[in-house]
């Protein structure tokens, strides 16, 4: 449990290095009689696969995932999914003069610091390759999560200065564009700018935000396993992410009781609705029915051509400039990893939900 | 471990009501031999104590706390410290009105949701109360944590939109200000918006930041539990918190990758040290001894006079006005709240890391 | 987490001394919707209450618990359940003599090696007092289990050589006799035995068991946790126990494989029955739906008032004789410790269960 | 987390059914800096591999391990740690006849209740074949306690109505006899006797026990998680283990507290032993730095060719005659898997502790 497991009762774990023979994810506690196969999964790892297009590194990683346990006759079983991949294309030698220096921004110094030994090769462990094995579990979670009427949706909102048009949210555009927009116009203005930073040998950052609906009101835990508090978690945990957002995010801050305070409202059914969202969904640490609002900031990818000052193994100050495969903006492939993230947290939190009433209990145990 | 459990070896958990006959909160895991008394900890609930100011609410709780277990002769013994205090001038008849309407901006109707029953009085487990019980906590580790050096202090740095100025940053201010900000022009600022909210039976939300110092290089797990990660979660899971940045935080998003690397620089102790610190003390996950830094938005106390549509537990739209004794601003109670979580998450990961190192095994058990 | 809590989703947290101003339990997870008083729980801690026969410690403890949060209008609001006993009639004074030595047969020793620091006065955390706290969270687990047809009750095997006679079941009997024993006969023989051990300054041990009905197919998990692992966790954590057995217990070692194989038998209901239960209801780490038998070994009290040899906190060997008041068998008291931790191991592994399947999923959010 | 995952700081996750493409086990927080390879775990899963001798089944695994992260230049990075084993000689039509019957003495039925859905082949994730994963994290826990001085050595004590000499013990008798015991006597009688009971298309139990010497006092945590606790999950969560017993073991109860309490002696170097080790070194759940003693009772294989009743997944009485490759008795193949689980238990309690003493991360932290 050194960090690499996720969930309480939907709980993932992860394993493997950048440039190790292969890495994966196990999935313990999936219900059992969900279908499922490798071609749930590979849809997933291909968004956040690289070398596709202009904004992404020419590393190429085929990112074939192997589905080894946990599934019968292509349905789960309850037991542990085990799914890997196999590494390949693995230009370790690309790493060899940053065998002993510390690149600026990034984990080698710290990963020195706690281990006292690292693999150097791509970031070892801290390299966003580790993220491929959060997509597997987030292919499987948004699998059920749709046979319960949930869907959980990424995209990114911003590129550098480049914003999107909400209003012109769509799915598939999500989908086919190389930033992960959901509007064109954005995606074309934002990959002109990501163009720039390259020439520049410098790199940019951006926002990205998940929105899922159709979560019922009540899931959550009160205190410290707050839904927001897990999606927190779930989303800072992804490497270059430095701030995380419910809803209105810091715009709360410089809000008013009487504006934030999102009103409620009888709804036919019997169910409540909210005349606005400022909450993003979760109120008191719990699910309040309304679309669930997940934004993080990304910071620039670290890895620049641009000579940096730097320190070596051995406490001597020197200056580094990254060559290699690099995606100059980070975004475009994380958006899939925050959408797994948030699909995990969620289900987890739903599992983990039906026990909190007795006569939930009473449903399933006493017929 | 339905959510009211924090921290994976510095083990807290916290349990009680608004309006019950008590709330306390169960430390296992802390270290044996550390002295400790109830003077340690009052010190704590005094700042978040309301009643003292114009800017709190006039409720009083006298928040007297009482050890019950883990310590001996005036130190912890390494078994579980069970630390007590009484609610006392409870006005429960205060929330009779309330008792079937849910207050927009509160958790009365998560709740419900999630429950089917619920404690209405003040909120009952969804009430602020409950961070009482946190700052125990937060008091034992920070006594921990002084004792290796390491401090964690938190503050406020703006309230609606008044900003603090932190080049006059000043430890005494925070505790002597009625807002908590680190100076006393800002802080007298403050205290008139926030009178002018109060006339206008509205309120104000802010921001509230922490900067631990001396934490070694090395500290936070990869992954799931990173240091950042466990922060947010931390701060996320304080109620009325709606974003968690982590140094730069969202300004990182328009960024670019020259300026947002923090270049290292050898110091000469053998240490490393960084000309900037955008990344806000943490790389990867984990610590690189540089100030870490976790700053959250806070929104508007819900509970405003001022009347709101909202809906009764048997789904009919109504209207409610909140009266009462509510603080028209939260943070400044907030501060030392935000500031007990961040040490308990600190001291966990410490104590977490120990093992990390096969030298350090070595140390302990083969001598 | 440093040991004192128990229990994945209804988790169980102990703390409290021998001889502290009180002790208690915080159970967190409890559903909602469950009637609860002081009145469930009374009974059973006046079970292992000391003081009210001729085989048990003088020692008068009143153990009046108080329910503190989680209970509202006379129900579990899903909130964690916090209850407190004050500890009463302390002679601290007895253990004066003891403060520097180490008592054979108990934890000081072992505290003292762990922690450099220890409550000498009756054991502190080691003492078996810490028990009366799992019995407050046995007596509410057992309440939700009796709500769902499912019933757990521990008595007396043997003490010393005499051995009850399982035909004699009688419930009433158990609860009756001072022995816990669940018939008269060997009841009155046992009496007479423990009494030649006080006698003779001297102590005994004896077997307890615990039978589970109405526990449905299906329930604890692969691997790791196991039903019978749990059960094994639990019913080993009570201080004196030095051996547990599932069914047939060490007696399947000299077993033969055609006879030890329960053979299954359709019955009418569609469900499985077997013709015999050697595996004590439990095939797999799962419950079959057949009882289940859980039965430990107890060591005698190793407090006694031969005088015995033993060293001091500063390494010197010197000799002992412990007076004051002790049971001279600790088993009828433990009687009740056993049930508490097999029904809040029972009614873990039946709330973890409800997730495991998808169509239970789909019945509670999908309707 | 749904029972496939042990420990909490040392943590194994184990994944992969009996006739599935693989299996493996992930280890979470292993120190770094230890040497490492596929030769230090290869020894440990020659030991449960079957087909080497005429006690055990002709089936041939070659479980060849593959490290696939976490070491990197022959040592542990302190990341996960992922070993494999590729499933091989699987005859999955073995089993088409048992697709929907039910064997008595496995655990086909209660899955089946459980998650309405298994994989039947060879019982799938219920088959001992699981236990090679355990295998894996037990050499690698090994590896580690041996560089702290603590060596972990299971053995075979009985095999029906065949008991070993335990004056005769000799650890290389252990590992060079086909029934694992550890004399050589004893060694041939057992064979003979298992020779029979496959010729009366019969199987048997057995007795294994596990020594651990060289534990420091003061190992394991109070209440929940006593040294001996974990040991009884550990042990009881090997298939076939239906009793755990610690040091005397069933013994105690006939036992009297003159007799068993172990008394205290000074030894030279300020250290304390024990005149005589009936606690099995573990006194309050905390080791007292004398042998550990954990020992099993084994119920005989259920995999029997003789004809037995059972039942259809449709309910209706059959009868079955389990021919195949199955071994008459499970204890030699055991004894590895019982040695890895103490030496994973172990390993996570010494590093468990390492925080529990303010001492110790004023040694570490303020250097």
């Amino acid at each position: 449990m050194a960090g690499s497991s996720f969930g309480r009762i939907f709980r993932i774990t992860t394993w493997g290095e950048s440039h190790g023979p292969a890495l994966g994810c196990v999935i313990d506690g999936c219900p059992a009689g969900v279908s499922l196969s490798e071609a749930d999964i590979q849809p997933f790892l291909d968004r956040r696969k690289p070398g596709n297009s202009a904004v992404a590194t020419a590393r190429k990683e085929s990112d074939t995932c192997e589905i080894l346990s946990g599934v019968f006759e292509g349905k789960t079983t309850g037991t542990p999914i085990s799914v890997m991949i196999r590494n390949s294309d693995m230009h370790s030698g690309d790493y060899d003069e940053l065998k002993s220096v510390f690149r600026p921004g990034h984990a080698d110094m710290t990963y020195y610091a706690k281990y006292g030994y690292r693999d150097h090769r791509g970031g070892g462990r801290s390299s966003g390759r580790e993220t491929a094995a959060r997509v597997i579990a987030g292919a499987v979670a948004s699998k059920v999560l749709a046979e319960l009427g949930i869907s959980v949706e990424a995209y990114t909102r911003s590129i550098g200065p480049v914003e999107a048009d909400m209003d012109e949210y769509s799915r598939s555009a999500v989908l086919a564009n190389a930033t992960a927009m959901p509007d064109i116009t954005a995606n074309a203005k934002a990959l002109e700018y990501i163009a720039d930073m390259k020439n520049k040998c410098d790199s940019c950052g951006g926002v990205m935000e998940c929105m899922i609906k159709g979560v019922p009101a009540g899931i959550g835990d009160p205190v410290f396993d707050k839904l927001d508090a897990l999606l927190a978690q779930a989303a800072m945990s992804i490497g270059a992410v430095k701030a995380v957002e419910i809803g209105d995010g810091v715009k709360v801050a410089s809000s008013v009781g009487s504006r934030n305070n999102d009103q409620f409202k009888a709804a036919k059914n019997g169910h409540i609705t909210k005349k606005t969202n400022h909450a993003g969904g979760i109120l008191g640490g719990i699910s309040d029915s309304s679309d669930i609002i997940v934004r993080c900031s990304v910071k620039p990818t670290p890895s620049i051509a641009r000579t940096q000052k730097t320190v070596t193994e051995n406490g001597e100050d020197t200056e580094i400039s990254i060559h290699g495969r690099h995606d100059p903006v980070i975004i475009p492939r994380a958006v899939v990893v925050l959408e797994s993230m948030c699909a995990v947290t969620i289900l987890d939190a739903l599992m983990y939900d039906m026990s909190s009433r007795m006569d939930n209990l009473v449903r399933i145990y006493k017929s």
